[in-house]
């Protein structure tokens, strides 16, 4: 039987702010990306959110970002490769005492926003991205895009890859994401967001925004926490994919 | 023989800003408390600095602070207790990975700043950093001042606390420390700090600010790293003590 | 005709997040206390709330704060006078600019959270909050509490004050408003949030939480913009003024 | 008789953290480019800076910068123009209330580290800075690159533009700056600096990394104050222009 894995981003939140609703999330996936406070994330929300994750066996893995509170971590800064490195060190370390404080631990790393989408392509943010993981614990697997320059490192340095696709976001011919800038970027029907991930799923494609069929390669596919209907549209992935057969489980 | 920890506050740099001689303290200190970036402390020199204390043979200790950059954590923050804690997990996590990217471990844990102050009497935030403590590593001891309400909590949760002195620092005759804000809370004469802590080690007593003599109780002594002179100071400190024949080593 | 200031606490939101419902609020109230960046509020955020005041005719007022997005500015630090005073000035003329760029100014300043409660009595920090609006501009007005440390500081220095009351928030005998970490501090029900600002407005009068009667002295009352149901507590406050035949318009 | 501004780097200082002399350096220079927060000054530091400034009759520029104390504005930032230019009159809006309340007033703005260097040839965002002076007041002149993007949208705003040169860092052949993160960018020889200044000024060339002389068209020449021996080559550059006859005075 096919077996998937379902992801979201959680923990988002700062201070008195929210962002998301992680409770009803966390019925529904079976990785949670844990933000670790330089995007989002401030350290009481993330040790709510890891009891939770705790209790409902939901498996936590590091959100990690680039430092930018104001933007999200979704704009792309050109820090340098040291720095970069220590500062993702700095948040996993960060996130694995708030997991074992939650009596869980942080299973796997996950690069967050503009960091995730600059190291498709970025070798030196890549290298430092796969080298911070490989300082704190090689036997950490790393989520991400298959065919990008950080898998090529991750893979160099002995780490286990596992490529995701996005539910609801759309992609270019490429196989990279289409820019949150640029219109259309993210999906909003839940029948058609399910039904594309089925398809990615059980037959390893997905339809590209000029109307190309791609490849997608995935082991994990990542369905969005914060934006409107973002439930829903979960829960909608999560029964397609039942019905068309497919079992939901953390990746191996 | 009589033996003795000496500490310093380490790593208290931020970004472009240094703070400090670092590598002459490494020198002469057997405890590092590193700083966790909530008061001061970029990830990349952290990373710095816990590879030169482990070159060094120096222990290092998650220097834990309110979040106050600004501050220096220098003020009082009247956090609740909870954030508080999940703050502190978060601080010596992150610095727990750095430390172990670097070789090296994280062996005790130090409130810095305002933080350390409030805790000798606000038993909320005591509790909550002993509380703190326990959630990542009860076997992590703790520096701060004897009969402080931080210690009773440490000890009720199991934690083994290590007593501190203030090398160059002025007391009070309650055995607290002069409020940096006030004048003369600081010393700056090296033969006279010298002497002081070889009173305090192997007479257990220091003369308070109205002249009188009292008791303290120390396994470790803290000589600071970021004052004009504080090289000079610590090795006049270090040679004296080693003059009167007390050993200088690590707290066990 | 009796005749009331409304006011509300609005821009509160950081980056991604969002917090109330400032669109709905502009439509009802006379002054818009606008954040400040320093515990809510990004420029481009304030720029937006800015120019909708503006274009609806509301007043825009400087809601200054300690220095912490972490805690919204809602925890006490114990900053020294002339660190705080900074810091409101350089606020304050943020706004400024911001509101002119938005084709309006900023009419008066309004301290939030903490520091709003903090200088009721703190003399030191209540000098320095009214020094910092001298510092900008003595013509100024500073909303805040009757009676309080804030105001006798203000009025020493020749700025007009303006006493305010707030819709939803239970009162101490002393006039004080109950902490928000105690229970019953904020109430919840329109109707009687829309009574008692009747009676302050009408009558000076408000039940404190041991059942007592206190006067309330007040030319602005304060709904919230944050809460739940914010927006339908705050039209049956306007609403019910207007029944009762007071005019809504911005203090003179 | 010619004659030159002379501007420095000035309030880049953060908390306990200080960068550089600041009072030697306005003993010196004609115009102080103030740190405006984002990059370095916190509001008490840049309070005092401006109110040395103003009783040395040095005329304030607000330094502008990305959004960056770790990376002190060193970085670039993938910022969106309508954030970016909020940003900036966020940051202009507040030194211009520090620099009122010392007595002075924000007189020019100069974009600091990256900011300034990408918006050589980065349109969007060049269009944003000039954008937010506009915004603020269309009378204050910028400070900046000759031929750049900035200020060629500063120019369609009926901006004034001030060229500058650099007294201390390397020139590609192509005009603009070699890289921070490239060996060689940065001069270290005080005679030599104060030479190519004199040469600058007088004859309107300088000799870039290639051996090729460029013509540069300088109204103001900036001294850095955060290099070691910052002092030293500030004076020389003084001292040299003064024995070559050049006037030392603010641009008009």
């Amino acid at each position: 039987m096919a077996r998937i894995d379902l992801n979201a981003d959680l923990g988002e939140g700062f201070g008195v702010w929210r962002l998301g609703d992680d409770d009803a999330m966390l019925r529904i996936v079976t990785s949670a990306n844990v933000a670790c406070g330089f995007h989002a994330g401030d350290p009481a929300e993330l040790l709510r959110v890891c009891r939770s994750a705790g209790e409902r066996g939901v498996r936590i893995g590091a959100q990690v970002s680039y430092r930018d509170l104001a933007g999200f971590g979704r704009r792309f800064i050109d820090v340098a490769a040291d720095d970069l490195a220590a500062d993702l060190v700095y948040q996993i370390g960060a996130l694995q005492a708030i997991a074992r404080a939650a009596g869980s631990a942080v299973s796997y790393v996950k690069p967050h926003g503009a960091l995730y989408n600059t190291i498709v392509t970025h070798r030196e943010q890549a290298a430092a991205v796969a080298e911070a993981v490989a300082m704190v614990d090689p036997a950490l697997p790393v989520l991400g895009m298959a065919g990008s320059a950080f898998f090529d490192e991750a893979a160099r340095r002995g780490l286990r890859t596992v490529a995701e696709a996005f539910a609801d976001r759309a992609y270019r011919a490429d196989g990279r994401l289409v820019s949150r800038r640029e219109p259309g970027a993210v999906l909003h029907d839940p029948a058609e967001i399910a039904d594309r991930v089925v398809g990615m799923v059980t037959a390893g494609r997905v339809t590209a925004v000029d109307g190309t069929q791609i490849a997608v390669n995935v082991e994990s596919v990542c369905v969005h926490g914060d934006s409107p209907g973002a439930v829903r549209i979960a829960t909608a992935v999560r029964d397609r994919l039942a019905a068309a057969g497919v079992g939901i489980g953390a990746f191996s």
